[in-house]
């Protein structure tokens, strides 16, 4: 099967070389006549930023500010390629503001940075802040996207989300919640392991918890994780707490008896069918290594999973972040949200699961062309005082 | 004549309220079909991410940077209106970007700092320099701007210019070159004092040095700058060094006497009527204040003024620097160009000046609308290296 699909590699380097960059800015003023050059720039521009200077608040009303985010990345891990640098990294954030755009008519733009170091990164996305409305965080590796995705949300007035975490994490709840549906477990009782500890694991396990799910393992390259191992440190000690419970050590297959969804955000390979054979029964198997998931999904049918879900465009069930974030950004800069809280990120995995009237086997999560979606998720974008 | 214009400051509210930010930024590609996404977007851009991660000066064919500029302030300077900071400039960021879309199909993006130390300025355009392919610096007030981009030229690898200095010092020349023939003057002998010693005023002073003007004196707040004035320190000490070689003292009365032409580089209310009556025969007024001229025109002509030009778009002999950036950039990036050099700037200064055939009093300079203007000027943005 795999040799009659396209081949999405040869495809996207001549697409890309086609159009010299995805993205281009237009002007939605003309520049023609003496008026809308005094109009548009001087000497009217000065009108506005006397305005301004007096009334910033009303950067909202005058200036891009009101729809604009910034897609910022330092190359450190990009896609599941790893750490290829900035300039290997603005394919995707081209990728992703053509994504914003189509989808939410949001004006993101890519900002590539020159450096990796957490304070310098910090330093230059409080910098840039002023005229953007949401800064994307993408691509960034872990444990330091931890760090600077809490520092910036504490120091910018603007909402900042870092999508590889929260994005997948919201994904993966809204479709995890139907594949329940589909196998007919409550969804609280799933038993869980997540392999692999990186940015995405660790927001996964996170909000999984938050919405409700009590029995979590978390795999690293050295097995499970759990409280008092000898290695830990950083968050991954902090994961420990919340998860294995019963404090079960070893690696995958023996973590992974009885468990009823295991969800890959690691690499190729690290699920194999032994695994799934394993678990309990009607397994849940979402593997979301991209481009190649950790286990092929008719591998993981054909050792029992019943419900498989990928990362990828072209198999069923789709978890693609860009699911969550249009919607999330559209939400927040229409409704002057200032922080994507978890109560947010809950609701949206809710309202992105329930867009799925009749969960099956192979539609549990809804697909980027739902008519609707980005409206839906945009909607419970909001705060939740009076 | 003055209450019969419209009024520009409520038609650019009014118009800036409608556009809620004049640029957008769309996708070059679709995003409908899975094959659309799949290239676009994942899993094909990884393959376009691993090739750039094995030939990174392949950006240039493979991504938005080839056709990209950061238009960079920190809202220190902003138009004449002073420091109002980041979020007031940035409409005329985004003029500015406007301006290089529809002229010179550039895109341009405006980056508003929340900060306005040097270190931290220089450090956060270095940060943001690998999606761009050039750095257009605006409306950073002297003497910040000189350190600035001294040192993002000499540690970036991409073209970066100061327009408010090189885009006002290249459109003067070519008026100047002009209007020395409508007077019927030789350029080269020319007596020249330049009101204002800011950004704009030294570079005016160091290009027409280079373009073999002998006699400039320069007036700052204290009066001509001249070697051994004992309050000069910094550039305006190198200023003293190249101009006034006679060592005048005095304001700006005392050392016009005689003088060919007049820069005002200031604010209104700097050149009077008596100033002009002083001059030698046929004075050339350049009142470039904005949008207040240091003299109004019918002033400076019943004065005595000849040719007199001004920055704004509703008077004749428009000091624009939108007959310069467009055009340089548009160059820069097609040929390839690392660095702006002073070869390239006195290039651009004499094509736009050969644009106007048979100058007269009312067109030393061409107009913005004028046919061919930036192709013409983009071609002399070029390496003099075999």
């Amino acid at each position: 099967m795999a040799t009659k699909k396209p081949d999405y590699n040869k495809l996207a380097l001549a697409l890309h070389k086609k159009l010299k960059g995805k993205i281009e800015i237009t002007s939605k003023g003309k520049l023609k006549t003496k008026t809308e050059w005094s109009t548009m720039y001087s000497p009217g521009v000065g009108a506005v930023s006397s305005y301004l200077y007096k009334n910033p608040a009303e950067a909202r009303n005058y200036t891009i500010k009101r729809n604009t985010v910034a897609v910022v990345t330092d190359g450190s891990a990009v896609l599941g390629l790893g750490n290829l640098g900035a300039i290997p990294a603005l394919p995707v954030m081209e990728g992703k503001c053509a994504i914003f755009k189509e989808m939410a008519d949001v004006d993101a733009f890519p900002i590539a940075l020159g450096t990796q170091d957490t304070e310098e990164i910090i330093a230059a996305v409080k910098a840039i802040a002023p005229g953007f409305g949401g800064i994307n965080l993408e691509d960034i590796a872990a444990p330091k996207c931890f760090e600077i995705e809490t520092r910036l949300k504490a120091e910018l007035n603007i909402p900042v989300m870092h999508d590889d975490q929260h994005g997948t994490a919201i994904v993966v709840l809204a479709g995890l919640i139907n594949a329940a549906k589909v196998v007919e477990k409550k969804f609280e009782n799933l038993r869980v392991v997540v392999v692999g500890a990186g940015a995405a694991g660790r927001a996964i396990t996170l909000l999984l918890s938050l919405a409700g799910i009590k029995e979590i393992i978390v795999t690293d390259s050295k097995g499970a994780i759990y409280d008092g191992r000898p290695d830990l440190s950083g968050y991954k000690k902090d994961l420990a707490k919340i998860t294995n419970h019963q404090k079960i050590s070893g690696d995958v297959l023996q973590v992974i008896d009885g468990a009823d969804a295991v969800i890959g955000v690691s690499g190729p390979g690290t699920i194999a069918k032994a695994h799934v054979e394993h678990m309990s029964r009607q397994p849940i198997v979402f593997a979301l290594a991209n481009p190649i998931p950790e286990i092929m999904p008719e591998d993981a049918k054909r050792a029992g999973a019943v419900v498989v879900a990928t990362g990828r465009s072209d198999m069923p069930n789709q978890i693609n972040n860009s699911l969550a974030f249009p919607g999330i950004f559209r939400g927040a800069l229409d409704n002057g949200v200032k922080e994507i809280t978890d109560e947010m990120k809950l609701a949206a995995a809710k309202k992105i699961a329930s867009l799925i009237k009749k969960p099956t086997a192979d539609n549990v999560i809804p697909s980027i062309m739902t008519p609707g979606l980005v409206k839906a998720v945009a909607g419970v974008i909001k705060s939740s005082k009076k």
